[in-house]
């Protein structure tokens, strides 16, 4: 099985891939160099994770309408990228490489970098607002953008992103790590996941139930990923190891333990499996991929 | 006249100052930080001039919707705001204070700056998304929303910045003046403007007529400031004077002479004046702050 998930993953990965290509903008006219910097990290690779939990929700839930998903998938990669961009820069993280690629600011410098960031959040929801045609669709449109403009935002992603910056080098509590990991981590699955549903024209019950189950994957991805820092190996892992510990970090292992944070892995993935299994529709893809994310290897 | 003009403009800031201060996030959770870095600039002063025109335009137009209107007002202002934040980074701008006040990057540290601007960016399209209904009138809303989203971007305010930063120390042709200039000045001004129009019900003729009115202002505005920085004293335009001649920086009067930057801010003003007046609308305070804006001392 875990070779046929990959290969499926890769395929749905190629498959968002020309999608998100035929959302970027054209490398043209005096502000080119943005948009260059932006198209860069856009094409950084990566699994595509988050418009494929979008895509493979709405169809799910029955949604048809490429021209009404798609925009929104291509508007949640933008806003995963400019996160990164902005992260990595000397400020925050200082990261001069991810996946073994030069980081925007070490290619095109820090001024543009940050205008990269700040063109990509612009832009994905310039490029969601296309979906909106006119009529009165757009009211289901409407409440997708709420969500679109939430989740990533300071009550999400960003309020996430803040606490693990400010306090990186204090010992924090549980309640707060699980801020950050629901937050810097959660929120934007629950944003696709929630998207996918809404746009579909899922009940105001499903789409509950579809942000319940991101945020248990979510943490589950999240913990797990504490976890592999302190039992894998570099070579498993494809990045170094132990690095939590070497920097004092406060993980979900080092407050609750390894064979807890290992139970509670498990039992967060059971309880977002669980509650899939009673929506009455199937996407035995996505069912795979929840599993997937939850106890990955890398 | 003047003096009236401006006690108006006073009163009218003080009032949009009190709708601007209830759309603030209250600074408390983990994240309070970045709320704190956010509203500190907020709360930086400054006459409010975008959402005043939008405001003006929407009441010109027979808007009566404050709770349609004000999410828009204070989401341009946010997305003004942030610009401002990340305009005064080291890696560009690298400006540590703005009106006598110290810069965010100074006062909470650069990675909080950036993340304060990347919060006031979403936050204005989050704060904006609560002017949808869940009815038909979202239709209208979205169209608003397109504007809100495509104006400040990289085909507008963005797209004026990054050829400002990039082409700083080159001779610069009058055709990529003017794109710097449409696009970082006048792109926020239209921005504020057609969604006023939009959202009181302008038609689409009208709306077209506004967006004609603001790019003019806005140029009118953005040439008088480069001929202030020659013909002015420091002490009357309450900042340093000839700044642009030291830095060797082409402007509109550097490439068009004096006599005709002079005669250009007089001929774009009354063209958007005249444009003003051909409307069935009244706003007389409107029309007074256009010519205040294009032709103001400070």
């Amino acid at each position: 099985m875990e070779t046929s998930i990959n290969k499926q993953i890769q395929e749905k990965t190629n498959h968002i891939e020309s999608i998100l290509a035929s959302y970027l903008p054209e490398e043209k006219g005096y502000q080119k160099s943005v948009l260059a910097a932006m198209n860069y990290t856009m094409n950084a690779g990566g699994k595509r994770i988050r418009p494929m939990l979008m895509e493979e929700t709405y169809l799910m839930f029955g949604g048809k309408d490429r021209n009404l998903i798609e925009p929104f998938m291509a508007a949640i990669e933008m806003i995963h990228t400019y996160s990164l961009i902005h992260d990595d820069l000397p400020a925050l993280d200082n990261d001069d490489y991810r996946r073994g690629r030069k980081t925007a600011h070490i290619v095109y410098g820090e001024a543009l970098a940050i205008l990269a960031g700040d063109g990509l959040l612009n832009y994905a929801f310039e490029t969601a607002s296309k979906a909106f045609r006119g009529d009165s669709r757009d009211i289901t449109t409407a409440k997708a953008f709420q969500v679109l403009a939430s989740k990533p935002g300071i009550y999400g992603m960003i309020g996430g992103q803040t606490a693990d910056v400010v306090d990186e080098d204090k010992e924090i509590s549980l309640d707060e790590l699980l801020f950050i990991h629901k937050n810097k981590t959660s929120a934007l699955i629950e944003c696709s996941m929630m998207i996918g549903a809404i746009l579909a024209g899922a009940s105001q019950e499903e789409i509950h139930t579809m942000e319940g189950i991101a945020q248990k994957i979510g943490l589950a991805f999240q913990i797990q990923d504490d976890i592999l820092d302190i039992t894998s190996t570099q070579e498993e892992l494809g990045k170094p190891v132990g690095s939590d510990q070497k920097n004092n970090k406060n993980t979900y292992v080092s407050i609750k333990g390894l064979t807890q944070a290992m139970e509670d892995v498990q039992a967060y993935t059971n309880s977002a499996i669980e509650d899939f299994d009673t929506l009455p529709y199937k996407n035995t893809y996505l069912r795979d991929l929840l599993l997937y994310l939850s106890g990955r290897k890398n």
